[in-house]
């Protein structure tokens, strides 16, 4: 059932067509990449190497022709094998100019003379290069326009291929058969960051690549936040265990989460899991291509309210943990089929305590299908 | 023998205390702090919701007084559990002001109105904010200068604190639980995408909180790269095994790795795997107050060379998988008791196969302590 691993050949050429198109109409002559997912995204090269803040990475996509990797020569093998031919590398670290004269002479060269080279610069972005580096590259290209792309890439990644969507669905079956499986790990007693380890290993279990991703919280009627570390309190009878992840697959990852109740469940958190199903259910069958962002924000406030949320009532995912559109009263976003989106509404129990949900669908033609294995019924038990 | 988790209340103060000297010597009203480590580095604030790249998170440091967090909502309970006292925060996501905007009122408050505002600009920083934002901060506070900081965060980073060198000593000790049972889950036959998943399980097992990075490589007398994800390929006799794991424990890292033969090592791994631990022998003889990064680099290449580095012999660690300095020819940083360092000597064996080697130590009065618990002898064997 699991997709082959990558890619097939068609696929990183067509997302190059569309983004070039894109380009063309922004009269953009080039684009400048620099971070892990925007470079994934067209180049198809994965790594964890990331994670090591050193040294940047840059691919350079001209508006017509294939795109043009300014790396350290540790990338170049996988980069290659990636299927890049234009590579160009520079001996890494070397902090008197890391990349940047290279970068230049590139950009010079892809974007002629006076080009305007585009950068994801909007919201939910940044860019991945010491900002010395970046005063200096914009000093070595004085005739080179540096401006916005005008959310293209957001446009571009929001909607998702059969392929990336099929990946992101191997993460959350992968994701579902570990919290299946909690009861084997949690019960009254034992302490949350055993909870957090041993769900992990769960996901690792079941064919998860690695975990970029877990939050939780446990607690009476509810927890007081969800983005923190676990601590060692212990579960206790009464508290609710929300465990929230994203585990990746091939690159992409699944992000919704469970709650269980730690024996009979307290009449709120049984009370709040029900309705948060509902607004999940609310939120659901308001998704259809044409519809807003914010209209699905106001499907599932209308039943849980807006107070209890962590700012928005879901978003994007994919190759990033979260990704556009969110899901709130402001955001216009127009749904598309092939969009992948977490739905996530929250409810507020009583002073500092909320409960949150959340599950994973694709917008299809005829509305949506779920990713993740949706939880249905009445909250689920552990030993109490 | 887990040291406590946090810090005492002292050392966060002491940190400050010292940044606000520097700060003070540079002249700046002000420093703005943009990532995680920087913004844990100063507060102690831990979470692994940095995942998601939809919010930005401010640190704002006065010359005098207390640190001011400029956050988004979701962070302020947490933010305030950590000890932050001066939190401000807005509803985010917001894409039409994500920040900026009670940032630039704040850095005017806490600068005064024609301050100097210092950032981490220099070599592996980066400003986690989007460039669009980065220009709207700038353009509504015309009066500030935004300058480098001068490398003053790189120099306090650099140097740890008893209580941060236990942290890094304790996911040493982990991992090195953890490279001791590879032998229950490796062996010939293997794919070595299961080995990746076995040996992150073990990770957990053994205390890890979580893997931010895992990287490896099987390969007949060595691999063709370090940084790539495994492949399905099983193990197989004559294979030398490699898995470099940056594991957390308290928010800080490990990084090292281990080689294994899989079966009768084949004489060329054999004599790498010897060559390697000379290096490491001579890097950690060169380790001592005063001696220079590019000392230990050249007592390193003496052994193995330069060619078949993967651009430095070793590097700093602690909040991040990589920090400064490097060990390369040109790096000059003078080493500090406190300073953790990763000796990482690199042989190449034939065309595009190279094995790398990689302990952890912290520079003492005396010279040198290793924290990872050091290889030596033959390559270890795994069941053929």
């Amino acid at each position: 059932m699991t997709p082959p691993r990558g890619f097939p050949d068609a696929e990183h050429g067509a997302r190059l067509a569309a983004i070039q198109v894109a380009m063309a109409g922004a009269d953009l002559a080039a684009l400048l990449l620099t971070t892990a997912p925007e470079i994934r995204y067209v180049t198809g090269f994965l790594t964890r190497f990331w994670e090591s803040p050193t040294r940047p990475w840059f691919v350079v996509l001209p508006v017509e022709g294939d795109p043009v990797a300014v790396i350290p020569e540790i990338g170049e093998a996988p980069m290659r094998r990636a299927g890049v031919r234009d590579i160009r590398t520079w001996p890494s670290p070397q902090p008197a100019d890391e990349g940047a004269g290279l970068l230049a002479h590139t950009l010079r060269e892809v974007a002629g003379p006076a080009g305007r080279v585009g950068l994801p610069m909007g919201p939910e972005t940044h860019l991945r290069m010491p900002l010395s580096d970046w005063d200096r590259l914009r000093a070595a290209c004085p005739a080179l326009s540096f401006v916005g792309d005008g959310g293209l890439m957001r446009r571009q990644r929001m909607v998702k291929s059969p392929a990336e969507i099929a990946k992101i669905e191997t993460a959350c079956a992968i994701a579902g058969r570990a919290f299946d499986r909690l009861p084997q790990i949690a019960r009254a007693g034992v302490p949350l960051e055993a909870v957090f380890r041993g769900f992990q290993a769960l996901c690792l279990e079941e064919g998860a690549d690695w975990i970029p991703y877990l939050a939780g919280a446990a607690g009476q009627e509810g927890y007081a936040d969800v983005i923190s570390p676990a601590t060692d309190t212990p579960l206790a009878p009464g508290d609710v265990l929300m465990l929230d992840t994203g585990l990746v697959h091939d690159g992409y990852f699944c992000d919704f989460d469970r709650n269980l109740a730690v024996g009979q469940p307290l009449p709120g958190a049984a009370a709040a899991h029900a309705q948060l199903l509902e607004a999940v259910e609310a939120g659901a069958a308001a998704v259809r291509p044409g519809a807003r962002a914010a209209d699905l924000f106001a499907a599932m406030a209308g039943i849980v309210g807006a107070e209890g949320s962590v700012g928005r009532l879901g978003h994007g995912l994919g190759l990033s943990l979260t990704e556009p559109p969110s899901l709130t009263v402001a955001d216009e976003t127009v749904l598309a089929p092939g969009m992948v989106l977490t739905l996530e509404p929250a409810v507020t129990l009583g002073t500092g305590r909320l409960m949150v949900h959340e599950e994973n669908l694709v917008v299809t033609d005829a509305g949506c299908r779920f990713l993740s294995p949706r939880a249905t019924g009445p909250i689920p038990v552990l030993e109490g």
